[in-house]
């Protein structure tokens, strides 16, 4: 079955000091695990995927998560953002979470 | 800006043995470069993003690609397959290519 939203959350990793930095860099290692912590809490596995990835390319916007089939791109993701993305986007009838839209 | 189309190519690696296997161990790195390698010859930098990820979940189908955001999963996809995605389904007003599709 197919889900209502695929998150795709970036974990990318570069070595220490490198020059763009990374996602892992900017925490999300934390920001994937709430992901999957809030679908565990609220049940929703048929409703919402959550996939890590490698480098996405806002790498300066990082913790980077895209949402689709909506195509909607979240940075700077931190671990306690992400009921509110459950609470208004992932919702039916959900919105976007503004604030946090890089595109 | 967003990609017209969004190639998430899972590229998760398991143990060798592991009863589920991996899309590594179906060759997914050399899918993921023949998308690369189709994309750079192509020069579709703009219409087509390719993201490798984690494990996705039909590991048994692999190596797994899915395309957003029209949602199509495609299974079993070797390297010799790429060309034909980007010719049928990434050309403007293309359409999938059935036979690799698993949902």
């Amino acid at each position: 079955m197919k889900p209502k939203h695929h998150v795709f959350v970036c974990m990318n990793r570069r070595p220490e000091g490198h020059p763009r930095g990374s996602c892992q860099a900017s925490g999300s290692q934390g920001t994937f695990e709430a992901f999957n912590t809030e679908l565990e809490k609220r049940g929703m596995y048929e409703q919402v995927f959550v996939t890590g990835t490698f480098c996405m390319g806002p790498c300066d916007r990082g913790p980077v998560a895209v949402v689709y089939p909506e195509g909607v791109w979240y940075g700077n993701v931190k671990p306690e953002d992400v009921s509110e993305i459950f609470d208004k986007h992932f919702v039916d009838g959900g919105e976007p979470v503004e604030r946090l839209r890089i595109m």
